[in-house]
């Protein structure tokens, strides 16, 4: 793991579960999500300022495997960190672990694009490539 | 029931259970909105068109009285139709039922508030206004 | 609002705004439900040991008023207090407001009965009701 | 593509958007299941037959790879096939595609694993076995 990672930690919530009573495969998407949303945070700028400034990074892959089931009012970890930066991409990558036990519940990627508004692919800024590549 | 009712029909998924092995009840929030998506359609319109205008129904209450659990790949109905129109407000009914014995699932409202992309509070335009009251 | 009140503060996620630019108003429910989790947490419990007792709490009506939008990344709090506790039935309460500026986004309240795995209404064992009514 | 697609087709749902204007990226995964769900539906059988006999097809990786985004409204079609089927394990592929013009809109695959209600590996039965390989 390199040395970027930031951890945000929080209970499942009952409606992440399903009928298998375990946690559906689906949040852990969501929770990959808050996973970065607080690496930026935790670095000071956020992604909603990335946002203000007219940009998105649109996922355009998703990967997740899973290794344990998550269950309902479990403190869960989300390790995040950033794989690469590019010109117009970027990768974070994620460890989902019980927040007591250290198990690991699931590993998984995202790759992003960098776009307007419009939806043209566009250049990540350079204070934005600094502050990703921390 | 009013005149304008208009009926959708689809599987529950399976995203939609919890572990208490029915549906989860904010699901059903989804449906309704469904429900109105289709009311709209149904009518020769749609809630994009009416975006694509500039104006937002945004949710102003919701409230929904569960009656019978659904289950997954159960087939539902949503019955939808419009109570009222007002100047700058309007709501939808529901029914939710089960699609093959009409068992009757649950029950509910949403009202609305038109509202322009600032957040400030609008007239509903008189071809909506027609438009709605069917 | 009675003594009872319990306070759980996070971070809005991205995957619960809608094309509006805001919170999606079913995100809500779930919101409630987190508070109504902490609730219990926080008196020294939880809901998953109230099911490990072979018990539900469903929820038979749910209902949101909403003040003002909530948006991505925003630190939102859910006030959670319990209106009511009945033979069969209870009541939770709830205000979710911003977490900074104390500004009220929303209030709602959820009704539960208390049923079995086979879905038969039972009454809330003592030693429960006296957990939830503080 | 195999022989045994399937496809399902529906209309996006409001709620599956967010603040980018297009579909949040976790909706797929949702879409992705329900695309199987049906696949077992059109061949005669169900995902909740399986369930009712004591057996669950957990999923052990996701992989989404996103083309173009999808909006709401827009009529999307869930193509559907079985990839492999094993002593143990399973996978089904997909496409998602604009149900008007084709346009291919993601491309992803599960993986499925055989567990019992405790959570412990078991073999596919002989007669799903044949029911997933069509």
């Amino acid at each position: 793991m390199p040395a970027n990672v930031v951890e945000t930690t929080f209970h499942v919530r009952y409606a992440e579960t399903d009928q298998m009573g375990i946690v559906h495969h689906a949040a852990h998407a969501v929770w990959l999500e808050e996973g970065r949303s607080h690496w930026m945070r935790a670095r000071g700028s956020s992604y909603a300022q990335f946002e203000a400034e007219g940009l998105l990074l649109a996922v355009s892959e998703l990967h997740l495997r899973y290794h344990h089931s998550a269950r309902y009012d479990q403190r869960v970890t989300v390790r995040c960190w950033v794989e690469f930066v590019r010109s117009r991409q970027m990768q974070f990558s994620y460890e989902v672990i019980d927040a007591q036990n250290q198990t690991l519940l699931a590993t998984g990627y995202t790759k992003h694009t960098c776009i307007d508004r419009s939806g043209n692919v566009r250049k990540i800024p350079p204070h934005w490539q600094m502050y990703l590549q921390g």
